[in-house]
């Protein structure tokens, strides 16, 4: 399926808020596959592991990016055209299933697909995550908002050290990003407000939809995303915007940080 | 509003499950308002500041146990005949104000509700609970089954230092016990079976309802949940119920024990 920006529904919903937080910020939101967790080393070696076992030769990091980027394009047309919510493993699976049909004349097993699956649930923080959680949870409430549903996030948390106060997100708004109750109803169940509140992402355009809702921004540069592409400071949409790290900030964010650890600094600062 | 039990359009659902789990727990799921948490001491040093400030006399420990009772009552009769969900915090307050009403000839200021109110998330761990709560994470995941909120259970961990792997019950089931979603949702969630579960609880209808939906039970011991006073071997509904502790089995729970150390040596031992 193309990749159509013109035809998303959800648009972000208008100026940036860019001003430095008048109050404390209580509670801070992250995007969590990119943003907290590398992908692209987990699921290459994932996809790499089953080339070697099979004796094939697979792009297992192009294969890495093209599942990630394929349920990137799930969630946000699911998410922008209204459908039932439905566990973010299936979406998982079928976009697996589709993409590796071009790619094998043996079909996955049940194994390998488990394999490949649980591999979301067992990627690797970048090196300043856990310290960083751990610095920020020292004057804030932290918690992914992010497309992993309950399950995901609790498993990923276990394996990766992530010390959240609670999962919000997808579950709690049976929706995903960008849809509006992905981010008002991770708010409010905090019983805050929506300027009570920073989103932290690697992704600008998940900030663009937050500062829409009135929350708090904060831009975190995670140059190795997608193994050193760099997306340039005018590139256009579609490909750029998933194959490629984003360094430029686009927008007056309230936070443009290096790492949570340099966000944590800045916030102390404040 | 008289406690009648007879009305109960929810009744546990089946006979209990007692045979010990055939593989292994997966998620321990507890209820927190006395067993994770004693509420009696906090609650009545709350009413006694009360009392204090303003120079009268108040029984603070048997106001603490009539605003703790009349929650139980509430949200019990809000599941039962299917109400909308409210936050907790809406029930307490009117709670409070109804039972205040009868003890003071001045009504109760803005900042006096919310110093009583937000004692709910400043209640104390029992002695066993912290590390005993770190103990069995290590095979399996924790999270609250309670009828606090979202923002109700991040602020007690927080004070407590619970260390839930995620927040689970009222909030995401957006009921109240004992209706079947609080339990059904909560496991759901963790893509887990009801026989993957298990329930922990000091009260032993919260117990009955788990096990009617297959859960696996845990009867955790709290001699001084209301101060001393222990509910005879054969109480009748309602008054013994509410206001002493549970010490004698009625069922054969899959677990009985006297904390939460001693349930994570259980375990351990299966």
């Amino acid at each position: 399926m193309a990749f159509v920006p013109s035809a998303y529904p959800i648009q972000p919903l208008g100026p940036v808020p860019c001003a430095r937080p008048v109050r404390p910020i209580r509670a801070f939101l992250f995007d969590t596959y990119g943003t907290v967790c590398d992908f692209l080393r987990p699921l290459t070696a994932a996809f790499a592991g089953i080339a070697r076992q099979r004796g094939i030769d697979l792009d297992a990091k192009a294969l890495a990016v093209e599942w990630r980027n394929a349920y990137a394009r799930a969630t946000f047309l699911s998410a922008g055209f209204g459908m039932p919510f439905r566990p973010l493993k299936e979406l998982h699976r079928e976009n697996l299933l589709a993409l590796m049909a071009e790619h094998l004349s043996v079909p996955l097993t049940e194994e390998e697909i488990a394999e490949l699956l649980s591999t979301w649930n067992r990627l690797e923080p970048w090196p300043d995550t856990v310290a960083g959680l751990h610095r920020l949870k020292r004057s804030a409430i932290i918690a992914p908002l992010s497309n992993g549903n309950f399950d995901d996030m609790v498993h990923l948390a276990r394996h990766a050290g992530l010390p959240w106060d609670i999962i919000l997100g997808a579950s709690v708004a049976q929706a995903y990003k960008p849809h509006p109750d992905i981010y008002l109803k991770s708010v409010a169940a905090l019983c805050l407000e929506p300027a009570d509140v920073c989103m932290v992402a690697a992704h600008q355009v998940d900030l663009a939809y937050a500062a829409g809702h009135g929350m708090h921004t904060a831009f975190v540069i995670r140059r190795d995303e997608f193994g050193g592409a760099i997306k340039p400071p005018n590139a256009t949409p579609p490909e750029d915007w998933l194959s490629a790290a984003e360094v430029h900030p686009e927008a007056q964010w309230t936070f443009v940080a290096e790492d949570f650890l340099d966000l944590a600094a800045q916030v102390e600062n404040l």
